[in-house]
């Protein structure tokens, strides 16, 4: 009773911003990602009989407290599944460098579903280990595939219906993201508080999922027919748009900095100078540039060029679950 | 026929963006403002027969081409009012330092208006001139009183009920405000084409103008309560979803810079050592920042602290048109 999966992480080119169901992580907008091959987990679930507890290793150390607790709260939903009260030793491997202020929680999520559905015995199809993975980390539902993925988000309350699919595998069209990593960076307000205070008080909710809705087939289009500007313009618009609904909630906040204003700055600046590079920022000050693989090292020495710029880390599309 | 008037520039704590009528300049919602002692303009206008064209003196120099054709077209309505074709010298000094950021539009039009009107003979209340000042630049409709100053926007197609009224003089409540100048800004967007794409484009345009009727009713019972924090929270909310617009718009925009966001951290920091200190930015980089005369020295160290702050120019509550 023990398998060993990996899933790499995933950024949002169409934003997940909101649930309407905060227990099923059912999200109020289908959204859409691109898998990144540059940040994966590797996760081993052993599901043991004796055992009175999980317990959790992660980069080798033992880890308790509310970390252990999320992971508790997910395997009891793996065991419901099975319909057996086991524990398990779960052990995971972060591939993902410290404060690239990319999210663990979506390829730790997928790992720990694929890994732990596997080990207790479960054969779950894609839709199903999507719908799985959801449950603990709405983003990780996206990373059980490769390459270009919608996480549809369903009508049903019971959620059944809300789960990811792929629109094109990793090998469809070869882009770069770079994630942009700023030195002194503080996260003031978690994703999960931000969503909802932006859900309940923003005025701007309602032109938000209007326009999403929009954005979303847009983006499928241009992925589909490799228009790289299309994409880019739409990816970046409904960024800007996601931050716009923060400042307008109550009270107002941002996860923007100075420096994420200035990465924003040099990569319209990259445009000016007639190099397809486009920014995303998920919720907080990080920066993500989009762009093609022949204008690499334009769009590196211009990142590189610029103060409290501390990491500049670089994927492509990335693959989905893969057991060990 | 010759008269001169001074009028002083204002900032809006509710925001005026966007125009229901472009052509009589007519606003699409009823928005607020404090008049600033320290920024003016004084404008003497000399209606005299045989001159076969208006023409204008700012700062002792001579101007023409667009900023000429401006006033002219204004002078045309007074003359419209006046019922008889005569040409006038304009001669304007701003006492607005140099890019302060504040718009002499507000004063200068407001200025022009009323020496204008005065000089042809014409005997307007501040209910008609500040009508006539709003044709020729939105904001001057404000700039006719002191102190705090709603511009109702109206309902008629005509515009003959959009105009400015006092909501208290500038001796109600002693407050400052601190224009902070940065150095190297560029404005891309003016703000009349901000406007009119935020209106066609920004999907968050509807929720803008129903939470900003709301924001002017509270702000309008906080400064007649003297309501420091009140009034401050709800002038920066404002500010902060007028930007917000700019970001649903398509193309999207901002007028922040990199420095406007340093600006905006100050502020809040400030406000966690315990200073009421809040901020409302236009359509450009600058801030200004409001707090109380006795938080002065504070305010202005933190602000002067600052990299890439040029100036900081600090205002009171100002008064309205006056006649030399």
């Amino acid at each position: 009773m023990k398998a060993t999966a990996r899933a790499h992480t995933n950024i949002a080119l169409i934003k997940y911003w909101g649930k309407r169901d905060e227990s099923l992580i059912l999200p109020t907008n289908s959204n859409l990602s691109v898998t990144l091959d540059g940040f994966s987990t590797e996760t081993t679930v052993h599901f043991r009989e004796g055992l009175k507890e999980d317990s959790f290793l992660l980069n080798e150390q033992k880890v308790e407290g509310a970390a252990l607790g999320k992971i508790a709260v997910f395997l009891d939903k793996v065991r419901a599944l099975y319909g057996k009260e086991i524990y398990a030793q779960v052990q995971s491997v972060n591939h993902v460098p410290t404060a690239a202020g990319l999210a663990s929680s979506a390829s730790g999520l997928a790992a720990l579903a694929a890994a732990s559905s596997k080990a207790i015995g479960l054969s779950l199809d894609n839709m199903e280990l999507s719908r799985l993975a959801r449950q603990g980390s709405g983003s990780a539902s996206r990373s059980i595939y490769g390459g270009f993925v919608e996480w549809q988000m369903g009508e049903r309350e019971d959620g059944l219906d809300s789960y990811a699919v792929q629109i094109a595998d990793q090998s469809h069209w070869d882009i770069r993201i770079a994630a942009v990593v700023l030195s002194k960076t503080v996260k003031k307000v978690s994703s999960r508080e931000g969503m909802r205070r932006t859900v309940e008080t923003s005025p701007f909710y309602a032109g938000w999922l209007e326009q999403t809705a929009k954005d979303l087939q847009e983006i499928k289009q241009a992925i589909i027919a490799k228009d790289f500007e299309k994409m880019g313009s739409v990816a970046e618009a409904n960024c800007l748009r996601m931050h716009a609904t923060t400042l307008g909630a109550n009270p107002p906040f941002t996860y923007w900095q100075d420096t994420t204003m200035r990465v924003m700055q040099t990569v319209q600046n990259l445009r000016e100078q007639g190099i397809p590079a486009f920014f995303t920022i998920d919720a907080g000050p990080n920066v993500k540039v989009l762009y093609l693989p022949e204008d690499e090292a334009k769009v590196k020495n211009s990142l590189q060029a610029m103060e409290d710029v501390e990491d500049i880390i670089i994927s492509k599309p990335g693959s989905g679950i893969s057991y060990m």
